[in-house]
C-alpha cells in the first residue's frame, strides 16, 4: 500500500529549462525576452503598500481583467488570470479531462502537456505534425479527445499554424472538445487567434507575460474566452491565486503596451539575421514566427555544440530525446548577444573540423 | 454531451471570505494579523531588480527553503513551497486522493478540503468533532481515507488538540495514510507539530505566511515533511510556482522571525482580553488558541449583529449553513479596532432589546 496515488508513484516530473544562478551567462535557453519589462512595471511594484500585502489581495485579478478586456474588446468575465501559464494549463486539464476524457495535441509540443495528463490520470492523444508542420485538422478531430491544446507559434518548432486551421478544427469538434490556443509567443507572430473567442464557443487563448512582456520571473498568466468556459475554470482555480505584487505589475505591463510591442519588433528583426547567419554555418532552422529558433546542428552535431558554448557562458536549449538531439533551440537575445552567439558557434565548428 | 468533467459542471466554487475594495472598513472577517509585515518584508521587495523579473525565477524558492531548514533544523529537501497554502492543499489532495481514495477530516472544519476533493472526484469521510472539540482519534483512523487534513487550531472554532493525539492518528494509519497538519493559525498557539516530522514518516505540516506574517496579499505557503514526501509532492506542483518578488519577501519575513513574533503575543493578548468582554455581552466564546474567536451570539442574533456591524463599517464572518448560522466568527484586530468592535457590538444588542 502507498500513500501515493499510483499513477503519481510512477510518473516522472517535467524537467524545466536550467536557470543559473550567476547572471554572467547569456542565456538563450529558456525562450525569455532579452529586453528588460517596462519601467511602468517597477513602479507599480514600488507602489504597493504594507496595508496591500497584509491583506488578501482581489480574489479575481479583478484591476487585470478589466484592463486586458479594454484593450481586448471583451468583457472582463471573459478573462481569467493565472499564476504563470502553467496554473492555466493545469485547470484547463482538470476541469475538461479525466481517465475517460483524453488530451489531445499535434507533435512535437511543450512536453508539460502530457505530464499534466498523467497527474489526474488522462490520457493523451499525439497525433504527430506532417513535414510542413500544417495543423494535422482531420486527424486530431478523429480522435477522443476532449481537450486539444495547440500552441501557436508551436514550441519546440517555431511554427506556425494559419488561424483559420484552429477555427477549422473547433468547428469539427464543436460540442463534444475544447480547443485551447496556448499563444505564449504569439506576440512574436504574425497573427493570433483573440477573434476567434467570440466566432467559436469551445475555443479558448492562453497567454502569458512571461515572454511577451518581460516577466518570467512574475508568473502572470491569462486566458480570455466565453463566459460560461471561463466559470467553469473558476471552479478549480484557487480563490487567492495571484497576488497583490503581481496583479498590480501585470496590469502596468499589459496598459503598457507600446513598450512591449516595441521589444516584440527588435526581436522579430533579430530573429530574422539570425535564421540565416546560422543557415550560413550549416544550421537547417526551421522558419519561426516566435522568439526562438529550433535548428539541426551541423558537425560537430547538436551535443558538441551546446556543450561548446556552455564551456562559453552561453547556454541554449538541448534535448536528448530522439527527434530532437540533432536540434538546438537558440533563444532570440539582443543584437549583441546574437553576435557572440555567431562568433562562439564558428569557433566551435571550426575547433570540430 | 458536456465540454467540462460532469464532476466539475455539477460543483460549486469554494467562496472566499469578502474583500472589500476600500480601507475605511475594519476587516476582521478572514484572520489577517492586524500589524503590518516586517519592515525588511518592503526592502526585500524594492531590492529585487528589472532582472530578477525578466528570467524565471528559481524553480524551487531555494533562498526560502533554505532559510526555512535552518529555522526549523530540517534539510532544504524537506520543505516545499507553494503560492499560498490553497495550492499546497491542492497538490496534497491530488497525489494523494482519487475516486478509490477518500480524504478524511473532523468536522466542522475549512470547507475547501470538500471542495478540493470534489475537483478531482475524491470522496470524503468527515467525522464530527466530539462536543469538547477533542480529535475523534479513532473514528477518523476507522474510516477508508488515504489522506487526513487536520486544521490546528481549529478553522472555524479555533480550537486546539493536542500533538500526541495527532502523533496516535498518525501511527494508527501508518502505512496507509498521510496526516497534513494544517497549521495556518499555529503561530497563536501554545505548540505545534512540526517535531513530528522527524518522529513519523507520514506526517507532514502545512503553514502559510498570510497569518502569522502579516502577508495575506503575498500568496506564499510551505510544507515541512520526510523527504520522500516532498519528492513526491514536487511532481505534481508547477515548475515556476512562486515568483521572484514572493520568494525574496517571504525569505525576508520568515528570517525577522523576531519581528513575527511581537506581533503573535500582541495578537494573543488583545485574544485573551476580547474572549471575557464578549461573554460579559452574553456570548458564548469558545476557547480559542488563534487569532479568531466562534462565539455564539445572544439575542438579537448572529446575522442581525453582522449586518449591524456592517452597516457600521466593521466586517466580521457569518455563514447561512446550519451549526454556524447562530455564531460570528471574528478576527482579533488591534486594541483600537477591538474597543471599536465592542462598542458597536453593545449598540447593536441595546438597539435590538
Amino acid at each position: 500500500m502507498s500513500y501515493f496515488c499510483e499513477r503519481i508513484e510512477r510518473m516522472s516530473a517535467y524537467v524545466p529549462g536550467e536557470q543559473p544562478e550567476t547572471s554572467d551567462v547569456i542565456k538563450i535557453n529558456t525562450n525569455e525576452n532579452p529586453y528588460p519589462p517596462s519601467p511602468a512595471v517597477m513602479a507599480a511594484i514600488h507602489a504597493v503598500r504594507e496595508e496591500h500585502l497584509r491583506r488578501y489581495p482581489n480574489p479575481t485579478s479583478k484591476p487585470f481583467r478589466c484592463a486586458a478586456a479594454k484593450q481586448f474588446g471583451v468583457t472582463p468575465d471573459m478573462v481569467i488570470c493565472s499564476n504563470g501559464m502553467d496554473e492555466l494549463l493545469r485547470m484547463l486539464i482538470q476541469a475538461c479531462c479525466d481517465a475517460t476524457r483524453p488530451l489531445g495535441y499535434a507533435t512535437p509540443t511543450y512536453t508539460l502537456y502530457s505530464v499534466l495528463a498523467e497527474t489526474i490520470g488522462a490520457p493523451t492523444r499525439g497525433v504527430p505534425f506532417p513535414a510542413d508542420y500544417s495543423l494535422p485538422i482531420d486527424a486530431l478531430a478523429a480522435t477522443d479527445a476532449r481537450l486539444f491544446l495547440i500552441v501557436n507559434p508551436n514550441s519546440p518548432t517555431g511554427t506556425f499554424v494559419p488561424i483559420e486551421d484552429i477555427a477549422k478544427l473547433a468547428k469539427k469538434v464543436q460540442g463534444r472538445a475544447i480547443v485551447g490556443v496556448d499563444e505564449a509567443y504569439a506576440n512574436f507572430a504574425k497573427d493570433n487567434a483573440l477573434r476567434l473567442v467570440n466566432q467559436c464557443q469551445n475555443v479558448i487563448v492562453l497567454r502569458t507575460l512571461s515572454k511577451g512582456y518581460s516577466l518570467a520571473g512574475l508568473r502572470f498568466g491569462f486566458a480570455i474566452a466565453s463566459e460560461p468556459i471561463i466559470a467553469m475554470l473558476n471552479k478549480v482555480r484557487d480563490s487567492y491565486n495571484l497576488d497583490a505584487l503581481a496583479i498590480a505589475a501585470a496590469t502596468a505591463a499589459l496598459t503598457d503596451h507600446a513598450y512591449a510591442q516595441a521589444t516584440w519588433q527588435k526581436v522579430i528583426d533579430e530573429r530574422d539575421k539570425l535564421v540565416p547567419q546560422l543557415r550560413k554555418m550549416g544550421f537547417a532552422a526551421i522558419p519561426s514566427q516566435s522568439n526562438f529558433i529550433l535548428a539541426t546542428a551541423p558537425n560537430p552535431g547538436a551535443d558538441v555544440i551546446y556543450h561548446g558554448l556552455k564551456d562559453r557562458n552561453i547556454l541554449v536549449r538541448w534535448w536528448s530525446t530522439p527527434g530532437l538531439s540533432d536540434k538546438l533551440r537558440i533563444t532570440v537575445g539582443t543584437a549583441e548577444q546574437n553576435t557572440k552567439l555567431v562568433n562562439a558557434i564558428a569557433a566551435i565548428i571550426a575547433a570540430g573540423r
